[in-house]
């Protein structure tokens, strides 16, 4: 039987979900991290009172969150919080702070701002591992939670995933929540995807089987055939990243086998 | 001259549609279904209030009904309905509620709920002929009306031709409304659609020539070009499925001849 | 140090934008023309307090603003003006007008309903150059801003680049403010774009290196590589067309150099 402090829509004992085993918030794992690109307050209002249960955090996209008008973007930060939503801004916006020497201004005015955690990123602007260490341990400092990411944007700039895994394991020594593997908003071309979106086997097997936890990471996979793959094989528990605004519910239906695809591959295996 | 009782954005009297013919509510064919992913209730307003004279069904997608707030949903039914609509949710949820034993509680939570149809598919989950008709029957017993849908969403489980106008003319008799042809969210790898999207002549020609009445088909068709196609082939009034809210209007203006590419191949056959 | 008139969401003095010299309202170039599909009154609000000050022009694509209720047009329009944003039909509704011989009430109703622009344009019905140069002059004597568009939407109708650059100077002495290369919904397949959407060097490199002023024009185009790509030849004052409502915010930051793409490359011309 589902959850009965689920929504459930007034369908209450109708059924058990597929893939069972969904946690419910507040969770340390199955976390749904979802981009904004600059929902209005009448959007952001509509996807919170639809979806608020199924999301863990809000990331304002790239430098975006600096072009709201201020009083704008404080009700944002103040109505994501309001259900139970952690909010950071995309982590572009940190590393131009840091390549422009802002960073503690940059990391006080988050905070005053009201934003809950910062993203810590090397995806653009090569940031050493000194700073990258600070950068953590000083958001941590003044009550910022810490999301880090590792991969680089640009297919030129690839890393060894031997580098990749390294940084994963030294920033959670250093202070970060959750280690996000870069997706982009494409899911093309970047770490585990090639450059027509598909999963690149290998670089994903060495990852997820060399890492201790495998809910310390945060998979960006921001396509549905993506979040698929990895909820079939990661089960309904994985984290995903730069899931869009208007795909949440879809994602919940994959993550609990209330959609054709993983539903398809439940049954197979109920049955075989 | 476009008819009078169209909204027409106070252009009255500018000009005739390119592509005449098209059918005004309420009507039996020439059908649009939107799908809706998780709108809100300030979307789900916005997008009444725009394009409700060219919406006739609205689908609640996968089994995405299950997670809205009780009376979230119940709010979102009854704003459908009081625009003219009808309104069932996706048919992955009652295959996953026959698998479960659970249809009669599924029928009449969704009369209670207050959706005027369901959808009786078997896209994921077989369903046995004596199960699919006694679905379809029992619904129309409860008050609702039925979409059935013909085609698996996964190309390995994919069926005859023959099989699937087999269903069709069956359905139709065991009392369903309209037969929707499966087209998926994506319009990709399913029925008529081959792996990239386009049209399959073969199977198109075969069902399209041999259903004895064409109004009887809701053709899902997601992609734009999908859409023109077979406007251009079967006309402004064929019915079409799996519509995103955001494209109603384009859609409307495909059919009526005001955008390029069913206003080209208007003006090549009134030339040639 | 970012300008001190833009709203920057209260992050003020946190960083010099990467990609510098970008021209804020009112502005002659860097302009930003979004497509509107059927934007509810909720949603427009959303847009315009997110993004105004990043918006120039808002078009009602194709035939679109002919299904709207007749009021709720005239508060778009006055919604959107009151933001301080141009705001026009879609060509192709001009193109039917012209061709069933009610240009001028198609004029004198655009004018009446509030628009402050038109589009002329031959995408998918010919014109002649005489109805053309009427059509741009007669607009302009009734009150009206004139957009022209050069390219046609299918490629079997495709032109000479020294037709296209011949139209562009022709309109400009005619009277229109900026002329638009047609770059369609897609921007697939026309004009400057290759079927797969990607940028053609010789076309791109003809009509810029020939034409006087390249802020005349307007280049459509949907997709972020094309918009990026663009950016990084002409600078983050090009004139951009056929933006989604949803990606203003996004191509504000890539014309500034705060989103991967862009930063890349300005990082590296100022290393090199």
């Amino acid at each position: 039987m589902i959850e009965k402090d689920l929504p459930c829509g007034g369908w209450h004992g109708i059924l058990e979900f597929p893939l069972p085993g969904r946690q419910q918030k507040p969770r340390d794992q199955g976390l749904t991290m979802v981009i904004d690109k600059g929902l209005g307050l009448a959007q952001l209002h509509d996807l919170l009172k639809v979806a608020a249960p199924y999301i863990d955090f809000l990331k304002l996209g790239f430098g975006t969150s600096l072009f709201y008008p201020a009083e704008l973007l404080r009700e944002k930060i103040r109505l994501v919080r309001s259900f139970g939503i952690d909010i950071f801004p995309g982590g572009t916006f940190l590393e131009v702070a840091c390549w422009q020497g802002k960073l503690e201004l940059y990391l006080q005015t988050a905070k005053e701002l009201g934003y809950t955690f910062i993203e810590v990123s090397d995806g653009t602007i090569p940031l050493s591992q000194e700073m990258r260490t600070y950068a953590i341990r000083r958001a941590r400092e003044l009550g910022l939670g810490v999301l880090s990411e590792v991969g680089k944007k640009d297919p030129r700039d690839s890393l060894e995933n031997t580098v990749i895994l390294a940084q994963i394991r030294r920033d959670l020594e250093d202070g970060a929540y959750k280690v996000i593997v870069e997706g982009r908003e494409s899911g093309q071309g970047v770490v585990i995807f090639d450059s027509r979106g598909a999963l690149k086997e290998e670089e994903l097997e060495f990852l997820a089987g060399r890492i201790e936890r495998l809910e310390d990471i945060i998979w960006e996979a921001p396509q549905k055939h993506q979040q698929q793959e990895l909820i079939l094989r990661f089960g309904p528990n994985v984290n995903l990243g730069n899931v869009q605004p208007q795909d949440v519910l879809a994602l919940e239906a994959l993550r609990v086998g209330l959609r054709g695809d993983t539903l398809r591959a439940t049954l197979k295996s109920a049955i075989s």
